[in-house]
């Protein structure tokens, strides 16, 4: 293998890939990244067997080179220091040369190093998957999709299925649900270039929030494949594999109260300071908990009390009130988590008792949802 | 005690004495703030006893009020508490009032807290410093012989006065020094202000590095008054106490040889950056260490070597060499420390052999000198 490459492209790719490689992966050669040069151009690969992450640096874009092999072949070295060296090259342009020992030189300016390398054969394959069922999202969407839902996941391996968010296409829609058995998050979207077809999988939480990490805030199309056991994100040179959760997603639907007891609109900025500022003092407490009641005048109130510290309340004007007075008592991360979710100015929170879980919407935005289990403590 | 204040003022004076504030204290009411209400404004102080910081927020400053006292008076208040609270309150306007039990109402907005507090009068007294021997200098001079020198203590406390850096104040110069016996730094200053006495004292390094953080980058005056046992540093509105620590500081001027065998002119950039890549791989070896070797034509190599992972070789051109070859090998830590101290955009190093401490210096400019014991390994 030996070519040269424009050395901002590959810091780039570099930092992509590095997102898929984990230190502490039981198989070596995983804590390397593979370097790929073909006739076309130059291929990175990381993975940690259940995220595995593909970047493609093209030889030219339009007019431009930004790589130039002079023969083709891959070496596996060391991610970490393959990482730190490329980015503290000092020249524009980085060569490459790998010797049959897999030793490989890497040489920019008047700096050299030589890197103890791997055999390319030796990595594993990624998944080979069909290219019949693609549909496509825009990438924007794909991570609103992903903020909305992901922080929402249990992070207990008790029930594995709950560390990954549910998929479900149906009619058209695509419903992501994240649960950690005490609140949850769903989103919904039909946005155009949905299938007609059903899919219904779990995918890890970790690999929608690396996922994340490397898709653009633009509205490129990124390509959606789903398998039984994989899917793939592909947008312009980077392909996204992540192995799905096994085992079937819990009916939520059935959680979500569709009458309310007591009905409350709030400006979401001012509720959600209230709640950090009460959560100060709750921190101290057992589990974070802030309380809040409603009188008759539309006011809320939400207090907490650490016997050490102090004590806090705070008055927030509601928008409306209505329906039966409330005492209720929750987690002020879980609602605060939920509202930073929530893009709208104004939220409304329908309760149906002290003990029964309640649910925080967007006004006039039926596309997201956040839903939280009280805690007992009147 | 029952006063209103400026918001941001009073933010700004918690940041500052919560410099002095440790967590594990073995006092517990130094886990507070001490807050103090007089007729002219408010002082809050905060001391882990080794560092005491009093920040003064006047009544009025010209036109504008900025704190109303309606009492005077003082409590204590949890440091880590007040600090989240004062930073999170809504209004511009914070209201305080304690009660006789010393429990402090803090109101904000519709926000209101209520704090346990403690007695004032349990609050360590500060140093009384007599006001006679005071000098003064730019608070940006005082930042730049602080960050010149600083780095070089010793973090071990097997000779605690090396945690310290000497102030040595002789024939109207300040030669400021720390080493933790592997390096030295040294930074020299013959600025206005400075007494015509004699003075020798050792500051910690972490007072210093305290003081570094609350003073501004302006030429401002800085008073300084050294004792026996403490050293006071005053700015505008805050007061910055230190112990100082007992015993002789190590005479240093006998290990900084006066003549060289090799002398290397460098561009600073270029030779501080190839340092850090050949460091790169270092880092796995043993302490750090990189090889730099001289040759006739005036280009240096710099290299390193880890046998897992690989080597790497650099040239770098040397404005002016001058001298005996040279083989050395030193802590690349070290020398980077040394080199980004160093303000200069061109170095000399003076060495007089592979195992004699060797000397940087900027060039044309004799104020600062950076000394580095190198290591065996040719």
């Amino acid at each position: 293998m030996k070519f040269s490459i424009q050395k901002d492209r590959l810091v780039g790719s570099v930092q992509d890939v590095l997102k898929a490689v984990s230190s502490r992966t039981t198989i070596p050669i995983l804590t390397g990244i593979k370097i790929h040069a073909s006739d076309d151009g130059i291929t990175l690969t990381g993975s940690d067997s259940d995220i595995s992450i593909e970047s493609f640096i093209p030889k030219n874009e339009g007019e431009k080179e930004i790589a130039l092999v002079e023969e083709t072949g891959g070496v596996v070295l060391n991610a970490r220091f393959f990482n730190e060296i490329v980015r503290k090259l000092p020249a524009s342009i980085i060569e490459f040369e790998t010797s049959s020992s897999f030793q490989t030189i890497i040489r920019s300016g008047h700096a050299e190093f030589s890197l103890n390398g791997q055999d390319a054969d030796e990595y594993p394959h990624l998944p080979q998957i069909d290219d019949e069922n693609v549909f496509k999202l825009p990438a924007d969407l794909v991570k609103t999709l992903i903020r909305q839902t992901v922080f929402a996941v249990s992070t207990s391996e008790t029930r594995p299925i709950l560390t990954g968010v549910n998929w479900k296409i149906e009619n058209g829609s695509l419903i992501c649900t994240a649960t950690d058995s005490h609140r949850l998050a769903l989103r919904k979207t039909t946005a155009e270039g949905l299938p007609a077809g059903e899919y219904n999988v779990v995918i890890p939480g970790k690999s929608l929030t690396e996922l994340s990490k490397i898709l653009d805030d633009t509205n490129e199309p990124v390509e959606i494949v789903m398998t039984d056991n994989q899917v793939l994100f592909r947008s312009k040179h980077v392909l996204f594999f992540s192995r799905l959760l096994e085992g079937n997603y819990p009916d939520t639907s059935r959680l979500i109260p569709e009458e309310y007891k007591t009905k409350i609109e709030l400006n979401t900025k001012e509720y959600l300071q209230a709640v950090d500022r009460a959560s100060l003092l709750a921190r101290e407490g057992r589990n974070n908990v802030v309380k809040m009641s409603s009188g008759e005048s539309g006011t809320i109130e939400i207090s907490s009390n650490s016997p050490e510290i102090g004590k806090v309340t705070e008055q927030v004007n509601s928008i409306s009130s209505e329906g039966e007075e409330l005492k209720i008592s929750f987690s002020a991360k879980y609602m605060m988590d939920a509202l930073k979710a929530i893009e709208g100015a104004e939220i409304d929170i329908q309760f149906t008792g002290a003990m029964r879980p309640f649910v925080i919407r967007p006004l006039h935005d039926d596309s997201i949802l956040q839903l939280i289990l009280p805690v007992r403590t009147y």
